[in-house]
């Protein structure tokens, strides 16, 4: 785990960091914020999950994460969204929601995907367990994200409920067995059997399982790939029938982009640093 | 003045406009940052000129301003950093300091350069005529930027403290005329006699015509471009000759990113709405 990149920020410490990933069989970049605190001690974390065609650096140097974080000592844990590197495989036609940028965060079972494409667990188990072991953090883990990775951050704690203590979203792909990017990502890595794509879908996991953790999903109302893509309602019914704690605020007049998110992380930070204590 | 993107952010409108420049003979794009407040009548202004490289789009996406600027009902107006378009001049090596992203917010005497670089005029006169007839703004106006355009703030306001309230700046290039970025751009501009950069050189205005408006002047002490380039010194010196009202912040640990802006943008905004009120 070596330092690319190290910046102070808002007194802490913004850090990109790359290392060999033994589950995605790939070299890794991921980005950290420390806050002041670590200094003192060990600190919770809060790891985000970033949407199609993302790296780690877009959440890092667009959301105005670091303010908030700073002042709450909470730790950032940003991963990247794809294996990347040569002999990982791609889309060929280079489509922006399949292949690089697209690991939808499962573990794909499907050839040529299989070989790298194990996100699921690189951010469920290798990742944090080389963080927790090498910089001030405690095992208290929050997790958030946006779109594919709203999806990525409802199945991983909706599987994993003991790993965290709340969960989060903006604009989460909600219900992928019934929306395009779904159907492809999850056809094209799990394969053809729906049953195997019912791992990875929120809804339906939700509605399976129920939910002990609080969730806080904010949704704007004028993204484009609301209706088509995002289907928060599937989300909310599931919540309703398996009485889970779901708040979805719906925000008029806000888009898909990182100016929505940078209008409501501070919601999302404070939400699940009270959780974290 | 046609609307190119617009995103809903804290509440206010994040604005990306086209329109023609006379003075800069070219098409030209530019961002606005309208809070709530102007909802119910006109807001003031403050005014932001990007460094090297940037457009319009780095400080709106990643400085963080708009939360702030949303609590005070400060508009944001954020232009580009040179002429743009085919015909507009560029350096023959593609260099990063010199023609396009690189304008250094002259008024260009020499050729190939005059015909368009003309970004003083633009950014005094042309812009603000143009925003404050057609948008919900008031007449008063302050100025801040980052690097070159720290420079750019300092010099217009300097030069024409009729025109604003305030003036501050990140890691201003403070003293072009004795350091290499402004010794290579001003040369290219304005031609190799000295007293034509002295009309664009911060320090030597203060110390030549004083200064009777606040100044707050960022500066991070890790920023690698700080001895060579920046010179925050010089200008403290000329302040201090000038008993000028300058406030210079060395930030330890900071370095030139915009994980620097972000960090300290929100005192800026609050000193600006202070004059401005």
């Amino acid at each position: 785990m070596q330092i690319v990149q190290e910046q102070i920020c808002f007194g802490g410490r913004q850090i990109r960091y790359q290392h060999d990933s033994k589950v995605l069989n790939c070299s890794m970049q991921f980005s950290v914020f420390l806050p002041p605190q670590a200094k003192e001690g060990p600190v919770p974390a809060l790891y985000w999950l970033s949407g199609l065609t993302c790296t780690d650096e877009n959440f890092s140097s667009k959301a105005g994460a670091q303010r908030v974080a700073a002042e709450l000592g909470l730790a950032l844990i940003i991963p990247d969204t794809s294996p990347r590197g040569e002999g990982v495989a791609d889309d060929e036609q280079g489509a922006y929601d399949l292949g690089l940028g697209a690991g939808f965060y499962v573990n794909a079972t499907q050839a040529p995907w299989h070989q790298h494409y194990q996100m699921y667990d690189y951010v469920l188990h290798e990742l944090p367990n080389l963080v927790e072991a090498q910089l001030p953090l405690t095992d208290k883990r929050a997790i958030s994200g946006h779109s594919m990775g709203g999806h990525g951050a409802l199945v991983l704690a909706l599987r994993n409920p003991e790993r965290f203590v709340s969960i989060s979203a903006f604009a989460p792909i909600s219900n992928p067995s019934d929306c395009p990017w779904g159907h492809k990502a999850l056809g094209a890595y799990l394969g053809s059997d729906r049953q195997m794509w019912a791992h990875y879908d929120a809804s339906l996991l939700l509605m399976s399982k129920g939910c002990s953790l609080p969730i806080l999903v904010d949704q704007g109302a004028a993204d484009n790939f609301l209706t088509e893509q995002l289907k928060p309602h599937a989300l909310e019914q599931a919540a309703q029938q398996a009485q889970a704690q779901l708040t979805l605020r719906m925000q008029p007049g806000y888009d898909h982009s990182y100016y929505f998110i940078a209008s409501f992380i501070e919601d999302h930070l404070r939400f699940h640093a009270a959780h974290l204590r």
